[in-house]
């Protein structure tokens, strides 16, 4: 042994450099992404320890565990990104069920040739999310695939929250009588997405409402006595939603079109688009049934929320063996909500 | 509302069957792949409860939590399959620090054009896997991109696990004259899937290890009082992996090149494809490392499992603010043995 070990190769190079095959083959390149990237703006103390896995307080009771794998092109668009969205999708799906998030795992697949300017943007906006959100980032993969085996990026998340005491919520859980609600504006995220997708043809300006719920479900939880069940509407949208949760219930739905808030750009978009918003995904959206006695009280608590302020009670559960979602429309009809068929949406988160 | 609402599409066809990009829309399809599929095989009483997250009793305590994507290319080969792998290896990675695994989460990322049948060997060798290790599958999502942007099928595992009280491992806690273990020969996966790969030219019948070692770990952690670090060498190999701890204890190691077992085979096969076994992957394989006082229990412990029958002690730490790890050679040299520096095997796992 006589020459001297080269404990480092180069920094890594995160304004011209591209993803190298290496990043993902475990040894020193592996390593150097880690410690310069993930490390560096993911860093808490359960990160930090540097394990294959991470060691995580956890109170006696119950958790909430849920994944997501974010495969949404492109991976940047007006409101947010790959990045933020992976945080926020997991943290929703957690939340929703009553939790508190606390840990979220990354795992995430480049493509070789992906440019490192990008990861470190997403990385950085990842980190951000996970800090307004107050969860930890505490353990994570990376794994590298050879050009025209990926879309540049794709990120997985998994989240564990931790269920307090005596909170028991579920989409089966509705009962004929229950009162439904909405935390504002549908649409805004698919539109967002697609617009920058096709080409429009005109502004839409609108923006994605890609965001975490935990703070607004916390206070759902506590406020509302007889909260049965809240579910964020992302793929499929508000009506693919609702289908799910009277088919759980076994029961059905009648909801007010009127009632229900879409922004006259999304509107529009939607109309140009050939796409109806109740089933165009939402990233920061939230739906909450609870029984008719607590209704207004729910919607209060939406509305004092940043993410809630156009909160709506937008309809009813009833008794129906078929589970059918109907609404009535503006001229005294009523039309079917049924279930996305087909695919309205690709890749959209 | 006259028309009578089709509740269901025709069956999924997993004959003959592809993946379509509406399976992972978010709608009816998506409803169907997971029913049919996904629920069917890995149906249990966490993930039949059927919200966005699962609900999981949890202990007082610690958790450890880990997560790895898997790329591997073949998804089949000899000894394992992409599915059975997903598990095995998030179920090590929570095992190594200690923990019971509990839980896991799948996220599937399909390439349109999938066939089914292949999706469907892979979810039952998943269901498998899971069901050998004790774990359950408790959430999961699945994403479908269109072709050319995957290589067929991706599968993310997030594995949550319970530490018992008091028991506390990490790759920092060595010490100079602690013995380091290894449950077996090493490079079988890697060799199984490159000789699968590339054509070898000769046959070399090496089965991949890929196997949960979540039974051997729990052994080693009651049976060894001075246990200080579990380690599974998978991407990067021994060789890698034995750096990453001497780095992370700020010390030295020193190996007995002729007490590494390695299979004749597998030597064969690294010889002809210009590989150094010491840096080839493994799924089923353990490094232990404890004080020298209990070095024998350890061996005898590894030996006793049926995956730990050719075990072997293979080196000790010693002092070196270098962190250096060295290898005695047969010929009485030494030689370093250096972090995998460049991409030995890509998509190995």
């Amino acid at each position: 042994m006589t020459s001297e070990k080269k404990h480092y190769q180069r920094p890594v190079n995160f304004k011209t450099g591209k993803v190298e095959m290496n990043f993902g083959a475990g040894g020193k390149a592996s390593a150097q992404l880690i410690s310069e990237l993930f490390a560096k703006y993911f860093s808490n103390e359960y990160l930090d320890q540097g394990d294959d896995g991470a060691r995580l307080p956890c109170p006696e009771g119950e958790l909430i565990m849920a994944t997501d794998s974010h495969v949404v092109s492109p991976i940047f668009f007006a409101g947010g990104d790959i990045g933020a969205l992976s945080v926020h999708g997991t943290v929703n799906d957690v939340a929703v069920c009553g939790a508190v998030p606390k840990y979220l795992s990354a795992g995430f697949i480049l493509e070789e040739g992906f440019p490192l300017s990008d990861l470190k943007r997403i990385v950085e906006s990842m980190a951000e999310a996970a800090k307004e959100a107050g969860v930890y980032i505490v353990t994570g993969d990376t794994k590298v695939v050879e050009r025209g085996k990926a879309d540049g990026i794709y990120i997985n998340t998994c989240g564990v929250g931790v269920l307090p005491k005596g909170v028991r919520l579920s989409g089966s859980f509705c009962k004929p009588g229950d009162v439904i609600a909405i935390s504002g504006d549908i649409g805004d995220h698919g539109v967002a997405v697609m617009s920058q997708r096709v080409n429009l043809g005109f502004e839409t300006n609108v923006e994605s409402d890609s965001a975490s719920l935990n703070r607004l479900t916390e206070k759902l939880v506590k406020g509302v006595p007889s909260l049965r069940c809240m579910r964020d509407p992302t793929r499929g949208g508000l009506g693919t939603t609702l289908n799910e949760i009277a088919s759980q219930s076994n029961i059905g739905m009648v909801l007010e079109e009127d009632r229900i808030p879409v922004k006259e750009s999304v509107e529009a978009a939607c109309e140009f688009l050939g796409l109806d918003p109740l089933y165009v995904a939402n990233e920061g959206k939230l739906i909450a049934i609870c029984a008719a006695e607590d209704a207004e009280k729910m919607l209060a608590i939406m509305r004092e929320d940043p993410l809630g302020q156009n909160a709506q009670l937008i309809g009813r559960c009833i008794e129906d063996e078929n589970h059918f979602v109907q609404m009535e429309t503006g001229f005294g009809g009523v039309r079917m909500v049924d279930w996305l068929t087909g695919e309205q949406l690709p890749r959209i988160c």
